[in-house]
C-alpha cells in the first residue's frame, strides 16, 4: 500500500492523481490533501478519500473548508493551519510515503524541501522546484536518500527509458516538444499573434500560463533545466526536438547511438501512476496507444531564432545559479503582460533577456530565502520593463 | 576482454562482427572462425585476426584454406575437420566466451546446442535455430544457465527495451516490419510480380532469400516465432506493425500501456556490438540517428489477406511443435521455386499452407534428429507441390 499526500489536489494534476488512487484502492491510500482556494472541491475530495489531514492556502478558504467538513459530518478529518504551514504539514505527514507536488508556483519550494528532509519519496509535477532550486533540492535528496520521480510527461519518459541503465551509458537526452500553435508562423506573423491565438494548444489541455510557455518554447527551456537536475547531466547533452503529435514523450540516446524512446497516449494519469507504482508497474485501464491510427510521427529541430526562449534557458544554465531563478520569474511576468495585452508575443523573450542581463552580476543564492529574494527582484524588474517601452 | 567465436564469418553478419572486433581491439578477441566455402576470405580474416581455430564446411574449401594459411606462414592456426565436426569445434572452443551464430540454414542447429552445453553465451543471428528448435534450445539454455542474445535488429531492440524490467510488466511485444517492396500492391499486381521486382528492398541490404521473405512477410512470421521463444511470451501477445522507414526497430507495450521503443540507424554493427558488450554498452563511431532528417515515421497494420504468410506463422505456433519446422522448410522450397520462376508470388503461401495441412498429424519432434526428419519430409513434399499444379 502506497500512502500519498497531494499538494495541489484540486488542480488538473491533483485530480488526475485522485483518479489514479480511485482506480487502485487496494494499492493507494490518500492520507493528505492540500489545495489553494477551492474549498468546496477539497471538501468533496475529503469525503471521497477520507484523508487524515487537509489544508487550504488562505484563511478564508480554510474557514469554508472547516464549515464544509462539519456540514458533512467529517469533523474527524484534521484541518492544518492555513497557508504555508499547512502545506508543510501535509508535505511532512508522518504516515505518507509519497508526496505528489502538483501545486504550481513557488509556494511549494519550502514544502518540498521539508518533505525531502522527512524522507518522503517526491513525485514532482511542479516546475519551479527544480528550475529555481535544483541544486538545493538534488543535494537534499542525495543527503536524505530520497528519490525524486518526475511526473512531467517528458521527464517521466526519460526516467522510464533510463530504468535499469547505468548513467555512464547516456550520450544525450532528447526532450520532445509539441512546438506549440505558432511553430509554423513567420516573424511578422508572430508579431501579430494575440493571446486568444495562443490559447488553443493542439494536444494537451493545459492552463493559460503553460500554454503560452508552450508557444514560446519556454516550457521546453524550463524542462531542459529540470532535466539537467533530475538526471545530473550537463545542459549541452540535453537536446530538444519538435514533435507535433506528442506521442513520443521523450528519448535517450545511448553511448552506441541506440535511442530508447517512451511513447504513449497523452494522459497525465500514466506518469502519475508510474510515480506512485515505481519501481513496480501497475496495469491501467486506458485505451492502448494505436500507432497505426495516430498518423505519421514528425520530428524537426526547433527554430531558435524565431523562438529565442529556448536559448535563454540554456544561457541561464550556463551562467550563475541565480539566472534560472531570474529566467523563470521574468517569464511569468512577461507571459502575464502578454495575456493582458501589454506586450506583444516576441517581446516575451525580450523582457526576459533584459532582466537576465541586468542580473548577470547577482550573487549566488545559497538558500531558499536567497532564491526568493532574487525571484522578487526579477519580478519587480520585469514588471517595470513590461510596463515601459520594450523593443 | 570478450573472446568471440564466429560461425559464418564470411557472410554479411560475420563481416560486420569482425568490423566490430576491429573497432574494439582492447575489448574483443576473435578466437575462432568458421565459414562455408569462401576459403580465400577466411584466410584473409585469419591473417587479420589470428584466431586459434578455423574451419570450413566442405573438404574442398578446407584444402584451399589449409593451402592459403600455409602460403601466408599461418601454419600455427589450427584448422578443424571440415563440415559439421569443425563447426562444432569452433562453437565449443574452450577459450571462447561468446559464440556468434551468423551462419544461415540448419547446419548450425547442432553446433549451437553444443555451444550452449559448453556454457557459451550465444549471440544469435540465425533464424532456423529458434524457428525449428526453439523449445529444445531455450530449455538447454535454461539448464546450462546460458544467455541467448538476439542479433536480429527487431529482437535486439526488444531485448534493449526489456532491459531492467520484470517479465510481468510486459503486455505485448510489437515487431516492426518494413513491409517489403510490395506492401502497396493489389492482389492482381501481386500475382504478376517477378523475382527481380522483389530483390530491391527499400532499407536493408540483404540476401535473396530474406528479401523474398521480407516481401511475403514470412520474415516477420519467423520473427514472431523467434520472439515467442526468446522472450517466453505467448504468440497472441506478439504483434506486428508495418513501419516502412525501419527506424523504430521494435517496441514493448508495458502493463500500463506505456510503450518503450528502440530506434537507431540501420547498421547491423549496432546489435552485434550490443550482444558482444552486454550487459555493458560500448560507444560506437557511427553517425547518430537524426530523426529530424529521416522524415516522418509511418505505422500501419499488416494486410493479412494479401500477405497470408504472417498468419501461417501464427498457425504454426498454435499447432504441434512440428509445424514451425514444416513452415520454415516449405517456405525455403517455395521461395527457391519462386526465384526460379516455377511458381508465382502468391503461390508461396499456398505451397506452405498445403504442406502444413499435410503435416497436421505429424508426431512431436523431441530431438534435433526428429526435427531434421520433419524438415526433410516437408522439403520433399514442398518440392512436389511446387513442381506440380498449385492453385
Amino acid at each position: 500500500m502506497k500512502r500519498i499526500a497531494i499538494l495541489g489536489s484540486t488542480g488538473s494534476i491533483g485530480r488526475s492523481a485522485l483518479s489514479v488512487a480511485e482506480a487502485h484502492p487496494e494499492r493507494v491510500e490518500v492520507v493528505g490533501l492540500a489545495a489553494g482556494t477551492k474549498s468546496d472541491d477539497l471538501v468533496a475530495q475529503a469525503e471521497r478519500f477520507r484523508p487524515a489531514l487537509v489544508a487550504m492556502a488562505t484563511p478564508r478558504a480554510g474557514r469554508a473548508l472547516r464549515d464544509g467538513l462539519r456540514a458533512r459530518g467529517l469533523d474527524h478529518i484534521e484541518v492544518a493551519d492555513d497557508g504555508d504551514a499547512g502545506l508543510r504539514a501535509v508535505a511532512t505527514l508522518p504516515q505518507a510515503d509519497i508526496v505528489l507536488c502538483a501545486s504550481s508556483g513557488t509556494a511549494a519550494l519550502e514544502a518540498v524541501l521539508a518533505a525531502i528532509e522527512a524522507k518522503k519519496t517526491i513525485a514532482l509535477a511542479n516546475k519551479e522546484v527544480l528550475v529555481m532550486a535544483g541544486a538545493v533540492m538534488i543535494e537534499a535528496a542525495r543527503r536524505h536518500g530520497v528519490a525524486i520521480l518526475p511526473v512531467d510527461s517528458e521527464h517521466n519518459a526519460i526516467h522510464q527509458c533510463l530504468h535499469g541503465r547505468d548513467h555512464s551509458e547516456i550520450r544525450r537526452l532528447v526532450l520532445t516538444a509539441s512546438g506549440g500553435p505558432f511553430r509554423n508562423l513567420s516573424r511578422a506573423q508572430l508579431d501579430a499573434v494575440r493571446p486568444v491565438d495562443a490559447l488553443r494548444h493542439p494536444t494537451w489541455k493545459m492552463g493559460q500560463k503553460i500554454t503560452i510557455d508552450s508557444a514560446t518554447l519556454m516550457n521546453k527551456g524550463l524542462e531542459v533545466i529540470e532535466a539537467r537536475w533530475l538526471f545530473g547531466i550537463s545542459p549541452d547533452r540535453v537536446d530538444v526536438l519538435i514533435h507535433p503529435q506528442s506521442i513520443v514523450h521523450s528519448m535517450v540516446e545511448l553511448l552506441d547511438g541506440s535511442v530508447i524512446a517512451q511513447l504513449g497516449v497523452t494522459d497525465m494519469r500514466l506518469p502519475i501512476q508510474y510515480a506512485f507504482s515505481y519501481p513496480e508497474r501497475w496495469s491501467a485501464a486506458l485505451p492502448p496507444l494505436d500507432l497505426a491510427a495516430s498518423g505519421p510521427l514528425d520530428f524537426s529541430h526547433p527554430d531558435r531564432d524565431r523562438f529565442p526562449c529556448l536559448d535563454l534557458a540554456y544561457q541561464a544554465l550556463a551562467g550563475p545559479a541565480a539566472l534560472p531563478v531570474v529566467l523563470n520569474a521574468a517569464n511569468e511576468v512577461a507571459v502575464a503582460a502578454f495575456l493582458e495585452g501589454a506586450i506583444r508575443f516576441p517581446e516575451i523573450p525580450s523582457v526576459i533577456a533584459r532582466v537576465m542581463e541586468a542580473a548577470e552580476a547577482s550573487s549566488e543564492p545559497d538558500s531558499l530565502s536567497g532564491i526568493r529574494e532574487i525571484d522578487r527582484w526579477a519580478r519587480a524588474h520585469a514588471v517595470e520593463l513590461a510596463a515601459g517601452a520594450v523593443s
